[in-house]
């Protein structure tokens, strides 16, 4: 399916199942509403889903990973071989998002979408899309080019529909990208119009210095890109990143199959941002899994109108809060589907 | 074990576990502390358990059932014979616990601490430690005995010990009890020496003059029984609740065995707070599992000193934030156990 298809094919969610879910919450064995926010995430994937009663049994994390030329200005901690180091390390299953992932029952799908060099594996579970060796550095013009842009979320969007046809009920987004947090606060500051200073933060743990040269390099990669607030392809394309443009079109994709996803983080969030830009109906498909302790992570969300489910500090990426934000989803399903109505179980209602 | 040795018995969290723990945390393939409150925990759980690495291999939640004589005040918007058939619902797998209860791969062990009316069963599941048919009108007078309130907690004590002994790695708490909220709430005023304004909260659902009635209750019993704050069985005793004094009791028998408590909401809490003024060694060995949207009860979990790692707007009781709760603290464990090393995973760390 083509992106400009796949905008026209999202539709609005289903308010007779909404209205169904909200219903059987107040006749099941509890005070109505006294589940708090898993009765409203109950209603929201009733309407996702189209089910009265939706059930999530087959959950998938999407972790993509790409490079970012922006590294040269020395805005991580880490070194850019640990990109595909850790990769490596996803598909031996010794990663925070594979252990998450399992305590969940999730399964871990991982996309190469331009990772800078070759990731040394035969291992056919990587799926390969890449879209170039790394980004461009975005200090100095822009990330990408369009048409790269234009195939990371297609690629995205591909990758979401072939998951949702092998059966895939939840879709979590995470990514893995040494110096990704730089690109993804640009994102937030040229679609929000805000200062850097008020969104980037320290990633993996660059110190104060470290901090300063970032929010530099992000002043100096708007002025020098000017990316258009209006056109998402545009932002991704001048500031973005191989495997945020391709969480969007994960976005993107799942939500014209009707399949909720589970926003991560910092990153995820900068993808969700322009998936809503360019896809602006898929919004009601996204669920915040997480607030991060990343800087403007709480701006970005409340910009795009979602409130996390979790706050835990985590600042890891990877899905790794979009894991834990499934098992909140799941749990919130098994309300609806599991309990005794007051009926069912001779229990008496309010006086 | 009576409650004085027990008392006496428990001991501090294990440093040189922790101090392992937060090493170990510092070596798996992450930013360090980027897993924020997932590590804080691991570090903890290695505390209390006396374990480098814990594990949680059976989860249990104890959902303690009780009566509360103040019904007659007209301060719940359920009518009292909701308690005993909700212990029903629980024995047959049918309310919110069971479900959560199965999503997390625990086990509901549920018991009759003085519930007012048989409860017409003979399902052996049912703990049946009755210490009498639902307390007296708390406005009025006692609620109970002193010695019923010792006998509340002993047999707390008694049944933690028992699941431990039947393998328990961690507890979870949680109660039913049809008016519950009011006798929690003047624990709370009692041990914080504020008023029931601040703490009261609307319970299963009273309107806005039930919650007026409800908060003239409280200082009516506080006024009559003048409970000794620096004496937790002197509250327990004065405006207490069997289920309330159970769960005390629970999380005192745990913290004997090096068993961590997953607290869950605001009787749980009351409970708590009792429980550290009868043993204040108890405290390291408890957790909060979330932030009710009963009105006071994050000053309540402050005055403990607990942070609480979920905050859904849940105010059901049963054990169900405990539940979710306790899939964190084994997410949290199994970080530590299942991640692979820097070293293992051939990924380089920070420049």
């Amino acid at each position: 399916m083509l992106l400009k298809e796949a905008i026209k094919q999202i539709q609005p969610l289903n308010e007779a199942a909404m209205q169904a879910a909200r219903q059987r919450q107040n006749i099941l064995t509890k005070p109505a509403g006294s589940l708090g926010r898993l009765e409203e995430l109950s209603i929201q994937l009733a309407g996702i889903t189209g089910k009265n009663i939706p059930t999530l049994k087959d959950k998938v994390i999407i972790t993509m990973a790409g490079d970012h030329g922006v590294v040269a200005e020395g805005v991580s901690a880490y070194p850019q071989e640990v990109t595909p180091q850790m990769v490596l390390n996803f598909l031996a299953g010794g990663a925070a998002i594979n252990v998450l992932a399992r305590h969940i029952g999730a399964r871990v799908v991982v996309g190469d979408m331009g990772v800078a060099n070759d990731i040394p594996t035969t291992d056919e579970k990587l799926i390969r899309r890449r879209v170039g060796a790394g980004t461009a550095n975005l200090a100095q013009g822009p990330a990408m080019t369009r048409a790269q842009a234009e195939e990371a979320v297609q690629s995205g969007i591909e990758i979401a529909l072939a998951e949702i046809a092998r059966g895939a009920d939840i879709i979590g987004t995470g990514d893995m990208g040494i110096g990704n947090t730089t690109p993804s606060a640009a994102i937030a500051c040229a679609l929000m119009k805000i200062h850097p200073e008020k969104i980037a933060g320290r990633g993996t743990g660059v110190d104060n210095d470290g901090l300063k040269r970032k929010i530099s390099v992000i002043v100096r990669a708007l002025d020098v890109n000017k990316p258009n607030m209006n056109d998402g392809l545009d932002v991704l394309t001048k500031v973005g990143g191989f495997e945020i443009g391709g969480l969007a079109g994960v976005m993107i994709g799942a939500a014209t199959k009707h399949v909720p996803v589970m926003v991560d983080g910092f990153i995820s969030t900068a993808a969700a941002m322009l998936a809503v830009t360019i896809a602006p109906q898929c919004k009601s498909y996204l669920i915040a899994a997480h607030r991060s302790k990343e800087n403007g992570h709480g701006l970005m969300l409340e910009w795009l109108g979602l409130k996390p489910l979790l706050d835990l500090d985590l600042r890891l990426g990877e899905g790794t809060g979009a894991a834990l934000g499934i098992s909140l989803a799941e749990a919130a399903c098994k309300i609806l589907s599991e309990m005794a109505t007051f009926g069912e179980a001779g229990v008496s209602d309010k006086k």
